[in-house]
């Protein structure tokens, strides 16, 4: 058996004889003698080859890159001045006594250092891409996390239980994977979105405190960030209200940074209603890092002489906002081109800016080709608005709400991310977690003519805002809360509804009739009318936690074996054909016409 | 916020004033007081409401049972004599100050402390079911046996990586559960049937020690003890042999026992050949709290007059077992009549068996009907070879191998079960676990004529059984193992294949062609090209091992929500029927003929 990793092998070993196992991740020729830096999960250490010991120096010469082998030797100081500050075993070699090749290697079709693979080489060769030392840490990582959530729930009483992967398909939200029966012929299970309903029964079954680490899965098309198969720590509990449940949870993800890399986030994270997001950063999911607000000059601009800003300044679904740019005015003009293309990827058609010279002396001190068009009364009031001063840049945004959110949103992160951001103090560092709380019940759809469920339909209205499910839905707010952590969505959640009636109100709301309501959702119907508790939870993504705290490009850089954006796994070829006999037992056959060949 | 949990309040409370959440167990009036039996996850309290407290008496009035309530009021110890032993809290009672509704239950369709359930009615109405202080207990322990685990592997090293869902259809063993894919039309995936090949893979990927609790799927004709979709605690370690690895995971389960229940196993497990088990015990998973044992008689029998016993006694491929029952010339006919019927159940044409009266008086002192067929030689060396005393009953099999071990083997426990066999000695309380190991390599299928693997293909044969391979597969053994606890298999596991050629030979032994096995596992022929490992694992079914630690009936008793034995989920109805748009977007269409409707 080893001694101990090889990564670990230190000075506290010195003068002893150690076995290892591990990786050849470089072999090198020196002056006679063989050196192998060996690897396993833990890390690196040095063994030397003497000429002196022929059957391992016979054996070390024919060894390659990634053979795997065992070591035993005697742990000794490297030479003065030869010794790696990086590495955990820089200061000490293995002088080698023994060597057996456990299992050869073929030539590797790339070298593990190689930080230039494309992502299609790393996926194909997945099981070589997961032994670089990158990748080993990253799911490190994300297993420390668990373990610590795990932990910290564990010590609050939560309680891990199992819900069912084969469920029901209830077509609301995102499409379902279905998985079709072979027993109940022409029926088909449904892979869960999210264990919502379970959760929300178990609540109702008295197990007050619950907790799961399980895949969930949505059949989207799929962007940069999402993955068919994604992992949801979920939870939910009974009998507290919402900011006692937000305490617990931000108290789990301040243990995970604390414990996990030691890492000391805010004692109280703020929380900020969803209505001052929007007003503030277009965003329900700001970035605090970025030190640059949207101030609102819809009203300023209304009887302007520049239609570009008042047609929107006089409709209330539409928005205008200024975003002062500190010190901007000395952007270079393709910078600002740049972002003038950036914004139309939102739907922008053009991104007005106005340099603030002087800010003393308007309109003269104005340089913009818009300033003629708006008469000096409204640029003095939106200057002064905006606290403008000497030497900065504003951009504006004017258009329909969504596109001036989406639009200048970005621009605001895209701004504060950049280098010049950086450089003028527009961007602090660090993590700023915050709640993004007071959702709306209800969002309008406007091609369906028909409200939506923002966050999902068993959510609690706000006390007194129940009336408005049936006067006016669009003034509903919910007990919902999303915890956002610079500029990323960690994780969400509510208050539910506990009451039949009241889940009842919000499917009419939702134009979800008795019938539908019983047939889709008859299960949850009936535990809500059994002495269900006030319960509430949040779910997680734990993807994307790891992704940030790894500081990784992608959330498939924290999966072991992710899927390709075309929802494929490029090392075992899935999806793929499978047999006509199977397709029979299931009851179905493929629309061939439709079926590529 | 409550105090504590309802049935935590004890005599530490004693004259505090303590806010309690849970759900109405029974309310009655007595002597013009109202009692309500306040219940919670922990257990039950005694509340008091006094008439004077009019608010409260009121509201207590209104309550029936299951209503979800609020209780604040002062902890004091219950009259003297009135105390309830079997209750944490069973000393005090809380004296009601206020009370609240929380949520109105209308009358549940069952009593909760109803044991005489149907299935049906449990799994239709879980939700209240799951109520149920059994139900409470159950899904406790399994989180308790969970955590445990997790705490016992992480302190060894070994981490949780999450291995994909939506996987690769390898029709080998069981069915596979498909997943049409939208983006791939025409293709599937499958969900795991378990991580086996990922988990290799991450042994190849060099993570040294992996784990997992995870779902696995498989889409059988399902027996009592099956689910369509189960928990494997799955394992894989790295440079370790057999008996290292059946360390580890005997301690865990050591672990288990000891911190969950306070059951102290043997500190080391004994270990039996597969062979010395089905020649004993007729199993590969004996209950050796039985003191029953197959003495083989075959050579005794070649050449007697009773052609049930010579046939097979001549045959190689059967066998003929004696199985005395010491105290047994007792026991009545009836239950020899029903002994007789139920090995009937496994193929046994019928249950010869001899009554010893007097074991020193041969044949005189024996008492059958087939004693006349048998030359007294050979029931003198039978008598003498199974160690049979006066007042032993012996039963003997005679069959085709299987047929014999499967009826005998199964008759032996039932005996052992018995009252008759629990009266005489026959079973030994308590845990009594052990290893069959050295299992056969592969499996003949007489019907289709070729080798199957016994365990899985990947399963590395006993060092020097590697050439039996290609001269002899029924010869060569496994580096497997299973662990076996009362006669349930607890979980079972192997050392792999390592190396690629010696993975190509088992292929061919199971008549897998190089052009099929590239098809369906190249990729781990590639991934054992790059030094992979010599590594093994385990996997433990962790229904069935709190089923057994729970003294439940079934593993749907310790699952939250299981499918019935035609897999469907009573309580969201799933698997159903879905619409005709979702098969569209999938490229399926049902062979409607064959649909029910």
């Amino acid at each position: 058996m080893r001694t101990c990793y090889t990564g670990e092998v230190n000075k506290d070993y010195l003068d002893q004889t150690v076995t290892l196992f591990g990786w050849v991740h470089r072999r090198r020729d020196h002056g006679g003698v063989i050196f192998i830096d060996l690897r396993d999960r833990a890390g690196l250490a040095q063994i030397v080859v003497d000429p002196d010991n022929v059957d391992a120096f016979a054996t070390a010469e024919d060894i390659r890159n990634e053979y795997c082998v065992r070591i035993t030797g005697l742990v000794r100081l490297r030479p003065e001045g030869t010794g790696n500050p990086e590495l955990a075993s820089g200061e000490i070699e293995i002088l080698c006594r023994e060597i057996e090749v456990l299992n050869a290697s073929v030539t590797p079709p790339f070298q593990l250092d190689d930080d230039n693979l494309s992502e299609t080489t790393r996926l194909t060769h997945r099981v070589l891409d997961l032994r670089r030392p990158q990748m080993q840490r990253n799911l490190m990582l994300r297993y420390r996390v668990s373990i610590e959530v795990r932990k910290y729930l564990d010590n609050l009483g939560f309680i891990d239980i199992e819900t069912p992967m084969l469920t029901k398909s209830t077509p609301e939200g995102a499409r379902d994977y279905l998985v079709p029966s072979r027993v109940n012929a022409g029926e088909f299970f449904a892979l869960p979105q999210s264990p919502q309903l379970f959760k929300q029964m178990l609540m109702v079954s008295g197990f007050d405190r619950y907790y799961q680490i399980t895949k969930c899965f949505r059949d989207e098309d799929l962007r940069a960030d999402r993955q068919p198969e994604f992992t949801q720590i979920d939870c939910e509990t009974s009998f507290l209200n919402e900011e006692q449940i937000r305490e617990i949870f931000e108290g789990m993800i301040r243990h995970v940074f604390a414990t996990v890399q030691q890492v000391q986030l805010p004692d109280s994270f703020p929380t900020m209603t969803w209505e001052e997001a929007m007003r503030r950063f277009g965003s329900d999911k700001p970035d605090l890092r970025v030190k640059l607000e949207f101030v609102d000059v819809a009203d300023l601009m209304q009887d302007v002489d520049f239609k570009v800003f008042s047609a929107p300044a006089n409709d209330p679904a539409s928005r205008v906002v200024a975003l002062r740019v500190p010190g901007g005015a000395g952007m270079p003009r393709s910078e600002i081109d740049a972002y003038t293309k950036f914004v139309g990827i939102y739907g922008a058609r053009g991104l007005a800016y106005i340099k603030v010279n002087d800010a003393a002396s308007i309109p003269e001190g104005l340089q913009s080709p818009i300033v003629k068009n708006i008469h000096p009364e409204a640029l003095r009031a939106m200057i002064a608005r905006c606290g403008a001063q000497s030497g900065d840049l504003i951009f504006f945004g004017a258009d329909k709400i969504k596109v001036v959110n989406d639009a200048i949103g970005a621009l605001r992160v895209k701004i504060g991310h950049s280098e010049f951001g950086r450089e003028h103090g527009l961007f602090e560092d660090g993590w700023q977690p915050l709640w993004v709380v007071d959702f709306p019940m209800f969002e309008y759809d406007e091609e369906e003519g028909r409200y939506f469920a923002a966050h999902h339909p068993f959510t609690s209205p706000k006390d007194g805002h129940e009336d408005y499910l049936e006067t006016d839905p669009s003034r509903a707010l919910a007990k919902a809360y999303d915890m956002v952590l610079n500029g990323w969505e960690m994780g969400g959640g509510s208050v539910r509804i506990h009451r039949a009636d009241v889940q009842s109100k919000v499917f009419r709301a939702l134009n979800i009739g008795a019938e539908e309501a019983r047939n889709k959702f008859g299960f949850l119907l009936d535990a809500l009318q059994y002495g269900a508790p006030p319960h509430g939870g949040v779910a997680f993504g734990l993807d994307r936690l790891v992704t940030m705290m790894a500081g990784a490009e992608s959330i498939r850089d924290v999966i072991a074996f992710p899927k390709t954006q075309r929802a494929q796994c490029l090392l075992t070829q899935a999806p793929s054909a499978v047999d006509e006999k199977q397709l029979r037992e299931l009851h179905i056959r493929l629309r061939s016409a439709e079926v590529k060949q």
